[in-house]
């Protein structure tokens, strides 16, 4: 049976209603993971058959579409078929305590068992490498059907899987997941823009300078150059630079950077504002031949918590959203309406869709005059906002 | 003045006299950077030189030689007149409290002063790019010097730098350096070695596999791999996944891994144990034309303290050590031997020092028969050993 209560509880509320058309998506299924018996070959698929057992696990995901929503759409529909495929190519060392070294369990060397351990390889860790190689498999699946339809695009995407006790979060882009529990908050994910992965942008301009082909500058200075500066010494940090140096200000410098701007304004390449996700396989800097996309990583960082070392309570939920919430709300403000909102309505069956609804309604604010304005007089969201909302309490209770 | 109780009470202790040649170096030293008027030019130097002021940093460094101590020695007399240097140029901007986005301190923009602010550019940062720097400048010197003199080999670098009320800590390679104070220890600096480094090396190999020659392999597998596991699934890892998968063994993945074996055994290219420092510039793989240099890194990573956010008490200390210490004695056993030699010892002049001796002499153990251990019967160090300690308390009381 399904875990009732961990699925239906959750809910999805997409856009804000304020722009025309909608780029985020969201998806969220349960995932069944074949399990084959150790030790039969391909060609033993018809005693496989016989012997089917399944692992569960249950999936949410978000993804928040640039330059059309095609990419978002494919992978809304895709990915979680790709983590199953990736699963079940791993299942035959996730079922073991410690995985073995070879996936049908027989053993070509005695020691085995031994260098398995001193690597520390678990479980856990054949899972984390089944997302990641989930995300590299969606990212050519969206590039091959976006060249066929010759469409363009890209997303972010942000997937939680609960999976054998454990919850998976993997992120790639600016999306974020945090878990609200009753005396704290763990982040789950963490953002990838042209600001936080400068130094991996610039790293790749300096290995390969013709991706910039001679349009842009990989220095990255506190403003965009201008001739009064040339044969000035100015504030600047080239790839390996954490801290901040002087340089003498050459004409190549007054290009235009690489990685620019700051906060929600910075750009990579002047282009996107992500410096991770899935698709833009086709996307080149307007008006140059200059791809966008030797720049980009499809590869998610993947949190894990394990809930068998924590001790969850009634009102603890993950709260997965895309940057349209988060530009708005920081993790303190939506912890406390969380907490808040669970407290007073503990007898509503629909309490967590509720709390979701309400985040997507705080953060879209309330129109006044032409601007959308928040409760506190600040500026409200523009952007698209999705926000999943999933309890974690009795979360097997029907399995 | 000088800060007499800063700099007499350290002490440095080298190689604990097991084997015929020390490759471990030291260094200790007063940094003057000196300082210019705002507003002067090259030119002007004449007037820079009738109102010299001088800002004093004080240094230790630390410097774990291999394949001979050559560049352990040009490293350790040369690295802190690189830093010297590199604060020299940017000196404009570190005595300002916010400093200006022109080192002369003309404003070309008149919004500057915001572009810098929104950017969090602080002094701090321009002290953390000098070390960056210096450490390249440094690495650029060696190659040359040791070609000069057909000499060969490299060296870890594990530099501290007092200035203007803060601690800066630069480490490239496997030395450590932590803040042993009443309440608690804070590390200084995290290890840079192959396993540490496994992404970062095997991405370079996937962007440039002509490096590897076609002698080795790419890919992370638990064992090296034998003709009897072609054909089989065994776990493995690429430079994007921080889980483990599994991989159809190819005849290809049977050459030498790239990053090979666990803990202290674990190799670069089978050649070295760690993966930043100075030098190597010539080292190739033995009995091939592969270069190890490419995936070497002589950038350091910089961890800041900042005293005036701490209350500092009189046995507070830096100790920083060569891998000879920390191989046998963690953070928490150096700290309580510390603790206790620095209680006890309370009016010894010398106790800075002769803790120094006392971690030494731990380390290096006792001889018994053939073996040398340590009091708890473990096996003792075999490396050189070297040991900063360096007292905290009372550090401007002269300045």
């Amino acid at each position: 049976a399904l875990p009732r209560a961990f699925v239906t509880n959750l809910t999805r509320v997409i856009n804000a209603e304020k722009s025309e058309f909608n780029e985020d998506q969201a998806a969220c299924c349960q995932i069944s993971v074949r399990r084959r018996e150790p030790g039969l070959e391909e060609d033993e698929e018809w005693l496989i058959l016989c012997s089917t057992q399944f692992l569960t696990g249950y999936y949410w995901a978000l993804f928040d579409g640039h330059g059309g929503p095609e990419a978002a759409i494919i992978a809304s529909n895709y990915l979680h078929y790709c983590i199953k495929q990736k699963l079940e190519e791993v299942v035959g060392g996730i079922t073991e305590a410690r995985p073995p070294m070879h996936v049908n369990g027989r053993c070509v060397c005695d020691s085995d068992p031994q260098f398995v351990e001193e690597k520390h390889i678990h479980a856990e860790d054949l899972v984390v490498g089944a997302l990641e190689n989930a995300f590299q498999e969606c990212d050519e699946v969206i590039g091959q059907e976006m060249e066929a339809t010759s469409q363009t695009g890209g997303c972010t995407a942000l997937a939680a899987l609960y999976f054998q006790g454990k919850l998976y979060v993997a992120n790639a882009g600016d999306s974020r997941a945090i878990l609200v529990l009753k005396d704290n908050v763990v982040p789950m994910s963490c953002e990838f823009t042209p600001e936080t992965e400068r130094q991996r942008i610039q790293h790749l301009a300096f290995l390969f300078p013709k991706l910039l082909d001679g349009e842009f500058t990989r220095f990255e200075f506190p403003r965009r150059l201008k001739g009064d500066d040339v044969g000035q010494k100015v504030l600047y940090r080239d790839y390996f630079m954490e801290g901040w140096g002087y340089k003498m200000v050459e004409k190549a410098d007054l290009k235009y950077p690489l990685v620019h701007g700051h906060g929600k304004q910075a750009r990579l390449l002047g282009t996107l504002a992500v410096s991770r996700g899935l698709g833009d396989h086709q996307l080149k800097v307007i008006d140059t031949n200059i791809e966008v996309k030797p720049f980009l990583s499809c590869i998610p960082k993947v949190n894990v918590f394990d809930f068998a070392l924590h001790d969850i309570k009634e009102d603890d939920v993950l709260i997965m959203a895309t940057d349209g919430l988060w530009d708005v709300l920081c993790n303190k403000e939506v912890a406390h309406i969380a907490r808040s909102f669970l407290a007073e309505n503990r007898t509503d069956p629909h309490r967590f869709s509720e709390l979701a609804k309400c985040l997507v309604s705080r953060a879209r604010g309330k129109k006044r005059g032409h601007q959308w304005m928040l409760d506190d007089s600040h500026e409200a969201s523009y952007d698209d906002i999705s926000v999943f909302v999933i309890p974690l309490h009795n979360r097997d209770e029907d399995c």
